[in-house]
């Protein structure tokens, strides 16, 4: 192994810049650590003149990223230009057929093509590693797919979006609503190209259906998640939410139940004091539960030139290190196709309504939540505007189709002015 | 790789148990996982007969864990014996002279004999792994390792002993002091043979040195480590502390400084709003800090059958795999003796003192402070008892040595009645 591990790096934008970064800083260390040489042989990006504030001069350099890909100097093709099609997954089943090892941060092109490309590499004693696809600088694909390997794992959970964590934790910080730290992020530049990626909880559930297929052995499915954005999160659900003592987060949650797997990505009410409830700002966190090791929480910076580098590099170290997983930490032949449950196990929920401030409607809704089997744990009646009262209700566990059956019957009443929030409870 | 893995384990305790159940339990996951079948060759413990809940009948019996460490039909010896010397020792010494890998959970053992151990295993090319060795289930020795590989550590902090944590965090509360807590610790079985393993923090203080190692390229220095243990926190400080927006930890912080490695296990103030501060109970918490990585933190079971024996199979399926690391991820030759820095870098500290209710006395403390270079955060004087009062103070960050003097003179003023308390605040 003394042999350099030889990169070809496509994408020079803010990951790939930070990869060349760290070889180029950190080569002792790297080396110390590895045991080999970490080179970089040849580059591909859009523009060679950019300014990148580093230089490229030691290394070759493709305008196409397929022949990057099939380089007789390259031994790990390095995917960082993201995209689901087009020339990312060219590159990378090039590289794959060429029988090259694969590092990518392409979350979209693993959650869309990831059975396809992990038989691929399989079929040519090829690795395709991601760390960098999940969870920016968490080691969590490690951590799921060796750590925790000899766990039956029961349910994986995370705030995976940082966009829309800062969004949700500021809302309730400043007291402005989301178009207006909406457009902030714009700003900052905290939004991708497309913003529904980000706020429509697409990019979050892609890292998830990654997730669910490490935990519970499954084939990719990302058309099987329930996905639901942030972008209908009222500045007083936060509010009233944080009077009942939780906090609303984006959170994605893989669980097996009898009746298949069951993937969502929406917002949730978390406890305000729990692990997943603190978590402020651009931070991710996944929380892991394994017959054997009960609960892991991972937390770290979800985006970011350093943190996601650190995640691509450190994929690259396992490659020097000789390191060789199935891509879903079995393979890929045997992942099955699970059956897609959607809301099968129960939860309490947060309900919020706007009730006609007449005698008897909150009997109304009472009974109708009775009716439907839905016992009340907390119900509050907050400020009237006009003929409206607002009520706030959390509900006891109870079955998604329940509630829907109790917000039908709600609505026929007619006392409830419009349609009646609902938001899932997570419990940890 | 169609091989089975065969393995002996020496120790039947909790956690030798634990690993046995996983792998009677969940021999397909672990095969599908692994490719491999993972068997039991042989096992040895003290008493033979005693009922552990679990089959051994299929399995090799060893009176002797030398013998088991060295038959022909383990390619792996398991210790789960526990003990710096003696057998464990021994044992792992015999398996590793026979080529073969080691699993260990002994932190006491790889605290003091790291080094010496990891040259003989690198020289015979035989592994020693050790997640379960270091906050039970997280696999934070991979993280470190392997994870964040690419990353100059900058520091790496941890609460590494849930009894401690459990002791600090019922203190607060339940507002009964050190003592009751200790007792009911010992009925509950959370204590070591030698209590002192965990209370006088050198159970954590075992497990620092690991990463410490692991994280700056040094050799294990346990002898380095600056160690305090929790016996003289007291409930005043707790809640001071808390009133303050604090809560004390036993906390673990290695960090390279500019003269040398920094290693301390001490109580410490955190903010308690920070992820440490909030951990509550026998739960652990481990966070590094790295150049490109910025922050990770990891949390989880610090201890108990099912966390344990997680982690001790995450090393076995490892090693299933073909995975082949230096034993602190880096050669040991290449380990560096570094010089022990204590108390170099500045730190806010929390002191508590009684003084004398008596014009003037405030001032003198003020001016021994300020004497000494060192100028305050907050001040405020709680209840009186008699004739005195009890002064909490928090300075800003000071170096060490200028609070010891302070300290020094502020004992030559007379208005102090009793040793000042002092409590180093960590920044997060």
């Amino acid at each position: 192994m003394t042999q350099p591990l030889r990169l070809g790096i496509a994408g020079l934008g803010t990951v790939g810049t930070g990869v060349v970064k760290i070889i180029r800083q950190q080569a002792a260390l790297l080396t110390k650590r590895t045991g080999r040489s970490i080179q970089i042989s040849a580059v591909s990006a859009r523009s060679r003149a950019k300014d990148r504030g580093v230089s490229l001069s030691d290394y070759g350099w493709e305008d196409d990223p397929v022949a990057l890909a099939t380089r007789d100097d390259v031994d790990v093709f390095v995917e960082l230009m993201g995209g689901a099609e087009g020339s990312a997954k060219a590159a990378t089943e090039a590289a794959l057929a060429a029988g090259k090892d694969v590092v990518t941060a392409n979350k979209a092109m693993l959650a869309m093509h990831g059975q396809a490309l992990a038989e691929l590499a399989e079929s040519k004693n090829a690795n395709i590693r991601y760390e960098a696809a999940v969870a920016g600088g968490i080691p969590i694909i490690k951590a799921l797919t060796e750590g925790l390997a000899a766990n039956e794992i029961s349910r994986v959970m995370g705030v995976m979006n940082g966009t829309c964590n800062y969004i949700l934790t500021r809302m309730e910080a400043t007291g402005q609503g989301y178009n207006v730290l909406f457009d902030e992020c714009a700003k900052l530049g905290y939004l991708e190209a497309d913003p529904n990626l980000d706020v429509g909880g697409i990019d979050a559930a892609h890292k998830l259906a990654l997730l669910s297929s490490i935990a519970f052995g499954t084939k990719v499915d990302f058309a099987g998640i329930e996905i639901e954005g942030i972008q209908r999160v009222t500045l007083d659900d936060i509010t009233h939410a944080a009077d009942m003592g939780y906090r609303i987060k984006l959170l994605g949650v893989a669980q097996k139940t009898g009746r298949g797997l069951e993937q969502r990505m929406m917002p949730c009410l978390v406890p305000a004091q729990s692990p997943l409830g603190v978590l402020e700002g651009g931070t991710n966190m996944v929380v892991v539960e394994g017959h054997a090791v009960e609960q892991v929480v991972l937390r770290g910076p979800g985006a970011g030139e350093g943190p996601t580098a650190s995640a691509v590099m450190g994929d690259i170290c396992d490659i020097a290190r000789g390191l060789r997983l199935p891509v879903f930490g079995q393979p890929a032949a045997t992942l099955e196709a699970a059956p897609v449950a959607q809301s099968v196990l129960p939860a309490p929920y947060y309900l919020r309504m706007a009730l006609t401030d007449k005698p008897g409607a909150l009997a109304k809704v009472a009974s109708a939540l009775g009716d439907a089997g839905i016992s009340i744990d907390r119900m509050r009646q907050r400020e009237h505007d006009g003929d409206v009262a607002t009520v706030i209700i959390v509900t006891h566990k109870t079955a998604r189709p329940a509630l829907d059956e109790a917000m039908t019957s709600m609505d026929s009443t007619g006392v409830v002015q419009e349609n009646p929030v609902a938001i899932r409870i997570e419990a940890l």
